[in-house]
């Protein structure tokens, strides 16, 4: 387990077989063109109450705006890095400020997302401080102009997404930001309760992979957290259950749309 | 995200919805009572070049005695932890001995793991150092007196193990072993290819979670590593063609056995 | 596409490939072994309304005796016709007593079972006349003394089967039973509506695929048919709500036991 | 289980329930509207040995013109019947002429045809003739302009069809035919070998079910059958292996569609 001094490789466990491989680098150390790589986002967003968000706060962050929480199931395929394969991801999000020792940030921060697939999920919790866990998530349901997505673990579905009247339209202007706000965080195996990493990071914003849409339609959407119990969800019902406590106030802007290009995240970092 | 001083909750990511439920803590903080859990072993050993294997060797860790693989498949049911679900895994391990500024330790070093469930792939991960990877791993396929168990990520097999002959036998007295060492490490989000954790750990035996074996039979085991291309593993392909370079040089013991008791892991420790 | 006169060949669909391998007949027309095949059999019983069971009665039958549903999830291992893998059902009988032309049997009619396979669906449906559906058989789960076995479809629980308070016991003695009754039907492509098979069958019982019991535990079980929608099982709703429809009147027997031995079940037969 | 005359329902197995919902029959006994449904056609031919390919051929058919052997994976979304789900298939099929006591007809024979969902392959058979199969087909894999898709079963792969080149084109004029032919075949349990249903079937085509492209691209296509041993496929070894004893001996069209419109194939007639 070498690295040369002037290209320097990712490692993640199991460490003693070499460099792993994963998004931020290729099998011989290159790294992914992901300038025309394609995804479906089905995008729906609510105004909650404010005091209940604000339970939901990692450090040194408050909440900017309006308590707006965004949910996004995505579909993602033709990945390099899967020599070719896909997965999807479902996140939750909402607008905050960080306010650090040495910067200040806008941005949406995401306590959690799922995947349907386990491989993007450790390298997204381990190299990049993204909260993100593991479900099914079934093909979209279409009937009749309905287009449902849900979120399943074990047989149990605990999030059902559902899109009606979409119409083709053109896509908003994107809010100001700095990009999106993670709180990473690994436990130290020296006490417990004690981390060995403990800290806000960020995606920004890359102008290079904004990304392209080639289909955009918005209509009615609506989300719901299914209350969840221990016994069905043993790792993850506190996770489903604070989110179902978030009243939907009123809907605001749901869409979904195609759209190609996207960075490999590798500007993550460190917020100061 | 507050913990009392007196019961230190462990969180992993995400952390804004409180501490985390998982293998050594129950929804309500508590601990679980392992100690009639079941499990079935099948395990086959073998004799490696010692100097191939010593090319798959973490730091500050040298080969112990003979260059002997160990390959295990286990098979995991009743776990409160997951509400009363299973899982299985696979893994390969070896004796090695430890020197490190502070102690020196003896036991089996475990490179890598595959389990076929996401949640305790993440916990093992990150609270344990554990090198855990995700695949399938197909219940036992039984003709004709051969027991067959299979690792496939896919629709690839990459990993055969075959059994027959099986007698029924008497357990082996187990070898002299501090326990079973992992190579935790967690890369840094401040520079490509530094760490945020790297360091040697130490999964104690513990005499109160001693195994008590329920059936046991011995006989002819054989395990064949498939050399895989990065189109079929594109994120594990380094790791199964290195194991799959290791010569079998003559088979050692290999058995099959059901095993009750086992230990949360919670002594879980750095060596120093 | 011939057989000799002297060792007919089964065949099903696709044809022109050939007899067609299956539990009974290997791959060189050979009937298989199953004096030793192993079972596990998680059975409740239940008495019900006898207007209720009577709406669920196939032609030339009435209901025998106290109208008690039974209901079994079998999960099955070591089958030398899949090589050696195995596979879970889940099966609705009660007791109902046969008049046809020309003769009367009593025994067990099945008016539909689960499976979590397709290829035994095929077959059993098509060379037996069971009436198999497809369903996810999830691994029981087991905490604390409860043992909880359930029937999934796309993330859609649509039956739980919870056994607590199990006790080793002997088994009953069988009731008399000429064998489990079918309704074997075939759609015509003539005309809709119309069949181009429809006829009584038996599974008779065979005095030499007596199962020899090696575990026997009874107890209390509860078992709850869903009530379903058709979104949520477009092509089975009608027939989970229509078992949800019988009400538990009274528990009766529940056990669970360990098996080996069985038929390949070529001796099922049209009943006259 | 009772039809009025005027409106006969469809089917099958479990009888007693009442009629069966499925593809050409809704819930309340309604037909689904097919006419803008989507699909994904991937598409491969090559030209055969015409002597091994005669060996393939179901009862009173003939080659028709060249040996040509097309192979389609096929993504069908948005399905009515299924309440909105989808799922895909795989079929074989080469040009035959079919010459029966009272009729003649033209068309593809489709001897199998592989589907990863099983209630499909049950009314498709059944209902049909149609000799569907089940099998995982994984989403495709699209790597720096090469388009994969696989057929699996059990962590063994056993079809490949690789796309590459793939230009902007035109769709060529189908060729005429009166349809997809099948041979029906249901066993009987009067006697081993015998049939209950044996006859040829037509899937017509039909002018109101014409497909309307949305999207077409055509390039280099190879199809490959993967020998596989029974203890891989103990149920389909001899299909594949069939299918890969046809050499290929020069390629012929391939293409990916997008295709709006089907029909609910309740036009299939047997043949005369």
């Amino acid at each position: 387990m070498t690295n040369s001094i002037d290209t320097p490789s990712r490692y993640r466990m199991p460490t003693v077989f070499g460099p792993s491989p994963g998004p931020r680098q290729g099998p011989n150390g290159e790294r992914f063109d992901l300038s025309d790589t394609p995804r479906t986002i089905a995008s729906i967003s609510f105004l909650t109450d404010e005091a209940e968000l604000r339970k939901l706060l990692p450090p040194n962050c408050e909440l900017d705006g309006e308590p707006i929480v965004t949910v996004e199931h995505v579909t993602l395929t033709e990945l390099e890095w899967l020599a070719g394969r896909g997965y999807s991801l479902l996140s939750v999000s909402y607008p905050v400020r960080y306010r650090g020792a040495s910067e200040s940030v806008r941005g949406s921060f995401m306590p959690v997302l799922w995947e349907n697939r386990c491989e993007p999920i450790l390298t997204g919790r381990e190299e990049l401080g993204f909260s993100k866990l593991y479900c099914e998530l079934p093909e979209p349901r279409i009937l009749q102009g309905t287009r449902l997505h849900t979120a399943v673990w074990e047989g149990h579905e605990f999030i059902r997404m559902a899109f009606s009247d979409l119409v083709v339209g053109a896509p908003p202007n994107s809010p100001e930001s700095d990009g999106i706000l993670h709180h990473r965080y690994i436990p130290s195996l020296r006490q417990v309760g004690e981390s060995a990493v403990d800290e806000m990071v960020l995606s920004p914003q890359v102008s290079s992979a904004k990304p392209r849409y080639t289909s955009f339609v918005s209509g009615i959407g609506e989300v719901k957290f299914i209350r969840s119990t221990w016994e069905e969800l043993p790792t993850m019902f506190h996770i489903v259950n604070a989110l179902e406590s978030l009243p939907v106030l009123s809907p605001r802007f749901s869409y979904i749309a195609e759209v190609r290009g996207a960075t490999d995240l590798s500007e993550q970092r460190v917020l100061g």
